[in-house]
């Protein structure tokens, strides 16, 4: 059974990457040159309480990440724009949240991005964090809602004028899901909610487990169908070749493997590798250059799908058509000297803290049929999937928890939430696609992909992105004026 | 420094507290005969839950009691009519909240209680619950909510056609805060919450620590200055009798003391069981005759102030003044042989969990200046109490918490909450008084002590009561045919 699919919101410029991988952020405030266009900010750390709904290590804390910019803050109660940080290192989000850099001089708005608990530099018991469950068992969406909190309140004593300011929170993805449950649970807190690609639905019973690979399957059937069916025809090609030894050579030979393969495990991996290609370039398919893990054209999915159309019936050329659109993918650099399978993601990305959260309550059941969708068929197992989990952690997923804490769609008393869904993404399957009520309302990016309104503006940002901005920028003028109106 | 005041719900007809203190009830299903009109039940038990907001004791649990009344039950879809129970045991509250009984019939709705953890015989750890944080580290109302969602997902599981029914959370005073909270939080849950003298604001910086003992004073002010005067001045009147050795005599002769006054802490602890008394009678000040820890006649500060007018100036002549009224109290009944002033609780009551959380969340600031109350004077010292909180249970009072966690009186974006409030009830002090917005209304009853309202009618009730009482049936009718509106 595979890892669950990390939310991957780490789409970067390169500049940044090496910027960011290589600084070793110093945890006293200082200036951080972001690579991005115009984003600066300093660095903090809170002393975060470790458990904020029982009273047994009332005395144990962690430092908790904050970054700050107050660059165009007016100062006699501008808002705060709060990022709800999720699961990352936070200078990734803020690095990659250039909207809330650029309209923060119309609205004298202080720009403060919060590390999620657990992730980053923000690593309760430090490098025992991980170590074992009396560490990591604090993990959950809702402590990490109560740090934001918590922080707020911090940052409202510490900013002179900050005191009565109203507080607008944003997120994207996982990010996304806290910033709307921000505003469900704390509405005394937070005036309003941009939550970008939140999937808040995408839980057991909310949102049947095929539809997430459809949407994957959607995107590139926009390239056309024999896209589709290349990719569908490949997972038959690959376990036809991986049953010889001379298949298996044959194919580590063609795609250039880092490893040959030696085994039918070998050959799961390397399909696993596969479907998460597919289903990043689908998160990832922007209308411009972009470092998505590895560096990607604009529309990585039109380029990829480029050489894939051929429909090709024989194992061997159905598979070289793969590796010509793979290598968009992996080797868009030109740089790479073979094809690592072992994982989607670069060495540099923990994904043991999403592991951990998939495990205990962020249970996103995914299925694949093979006919709606393009994938090689798998049922949600949760059985093996607990067993997993028992193993890895410890710990027991608790498929409707989140269901029952936050209520999944069924959000007709809520207020000030902007729901953005891109419907390239193929987390838009769990997202919030109609209005719920007069304040809590949807916004749909045909040719989004994940969370693309969040990012800073580009010039081949299409149409419908530029206005789910204004969308948002709008509800913003109305919460914060809501608020003065109150005070 | 005096231990917090409990709520003291507890106001039982004699023949309740007779059958419930010796009922010894079987935590196996059974019908319970209630000692009020027509309030029956069967008890059951669910495996809850310890942690709800953390991973680490996934695999821990404690029964969790709660009563069923399906008497009058649509089982197809009828709403559930539940109630948030608080510090104490359930059995209690249902006793004491006929008015859930009596307006079930006509909404075909099922009644259900549930007891708070760590009270009556859900808690958590048997016998050890309180003896080490260890295990009383859960104690917390945020778990206590979450336990009562969890509840309410069994019991839709467990009776057929309970599935989809709408629910109306009921709570009077700790249980009114939660029954608030509970609609506040979990609005997905829930559909409406009668929060009956439910002081949601009475925390630092929210109401000033002066107020509570002011409704107090002003209570017995409606039975004339001069009963007011009269206390007032019996502070000192104690003070100089309690100086002397023979002072001391005829004050433990005059007033029947079981201990003799033998030390200026005896006559310390004599005046803090005097201020709980005056206290308790203006909670408990209704219309009709009740048992309220000791039974009381109607209208118990009027009885207690009868004798207590004469404006005297003489200490001895005082005390023989409080004496008279005091009587009431204690012995109402002419059984009492002494008067024992330790507690002005009856020892079967264990005020140890109520103790517990005021020492964590529910840190309730009073004060007392003895000229805009009737009490000796007393500043708020929460460095002295946190060493009382350090010292009896090892944790610290965050004052702050509770605000941070539900908002306080900041209500504007909740819905579906009536708050009913007695004025007679010094817990007003810290209630919501007016309306927040169109759906969450406040309801003032004039002429009501401590959740008049969600007790069986009586004659002798005041009309502001019986509209109240209408005031609640009709938002439950409309926050039902919203919600079926909606399914």
């Amino acid at each position: 059974m595979r890892k669950p699919i990390i939310f991957l919101l780490l789409v970067l410029g390169s500049s940044c990457v090496v910027s960011l991988l290589s600084a070793g952020f110093d945890p006293k405030p200082k200036a951080f040159p972001g690579a991005s266009k115009g984003i600066t900010f300093e660095v903090h750390n809170y002393e975060q309480k470790l458990d904020h709904f029982s009273y047994g290590v009332q005395q144990l804390t962690f430092m908790q990440k904050y970054l700050v910019n107050i660059d165009h803050w007016n100062r006699t109660g501008g808002p705060i724009f709060f990022y709800a940080g999720n699961e990352g290192s936070i200078e990734l989000f803020a690095l990659n949240t250039g909207f809330m850099f650029e309209i923060a001089p119309e609205f004298g708005a202080m720009v403060l991005f919060a590390e999620h608990r657990y992730y980053g530099s923000s690593i309760p018991f430090g490098k025992n964090g991980y170590v074992h469950k009396q560490y990591y068992q604090y993990q959950s969406s809702m402590q990490a809602l109560a740090d934001y909190v918590e922080l707020l309140a911090h940052v409202r004593q510490t900013y002179e004028g900050a005191e009565k300011s109203p507080v607008i929170v944003f997120g994207g993805s996982y990010g996304g899901m806290l910033a709307a449950w921000m505003r469900i649970k704390y509405p005394h807190v937070v005036q309003g909610a941009i939550a970008a690609s939140a999937p808040v639905a995408q839980f057991t019973g909310l949102t049947p487990c095929e539809k997430f690979g459809q949407v994957v399957t959607h995107t590139f059937a926009l390239q056309g169908q024999e896209c589709v069916q290349t990719i569908r025809k490949s997972w038959d090609a690959i376990n036809k070749m991986a049953a010889t030894a001379e298949g298996r050579a044959w194919l580590s030979d063609a795609w250039r493997l880092c490893k040959p393969l030696n085994s039918t495990d070998d050959a799961k991996n390397l399909k696993s590798y596969l479907s998460d290609v597919w289903t990043n370039l689908a998160m990832a398919d922007y209308p411009y250059m972009a470092n998505f893990l590895a560096p990607l054209p604009a529309y990585p999915v039109m380029a990829v799908c480029q050489p894939m159309k051929f429909l090709k019936d024989e194992p061997k050329e159905i598979l070289l058509e793969i590796f010509e659109g793979l290598s968009v993918y992996f080797n868009y650099s030109t740089t790479a000297t073979c094809l690592s399978y072992e994982s989607s993601m670069p060495s540099s990305l923990d994904d043991n803290g999403w592991f951990l959260q998939s495990c205990t309550e962020m249970v996103m059941p995914m299925c694949y049929d093979g006919k709606n969708d393009f994938f090689e068929p798998q049922a949600w197992n949760l059985t093996e999937f607990s067993e997993t989990c028992v193993k890895k952690w410890d710990v027991r997923p608790e498929p409707y928890k989140m269901e029952q804490m936050y209520g999944g769609r069924n959000l007709k008393y809520a207020s000030n939430i902007v729901f953005s869904n891109g419907l390239l993404d193929p987390w838009s399957s769990g997202g919030v696609l109609e209005d719920v009520n007069e304040s809590v309302v949807s916004v749909i990016i045909p040719e989004g992909a994940h969370h693309l309104d969040l990012r800073s503006s580009e010039r081949a940002d299409p149409k419908s992105v530029i206005q789910a901005r204004d969308v948002h920028k709008a509800n913003i003028l109305k919460w914060i004026s809501e608020y003065s109106n109150s005070v």
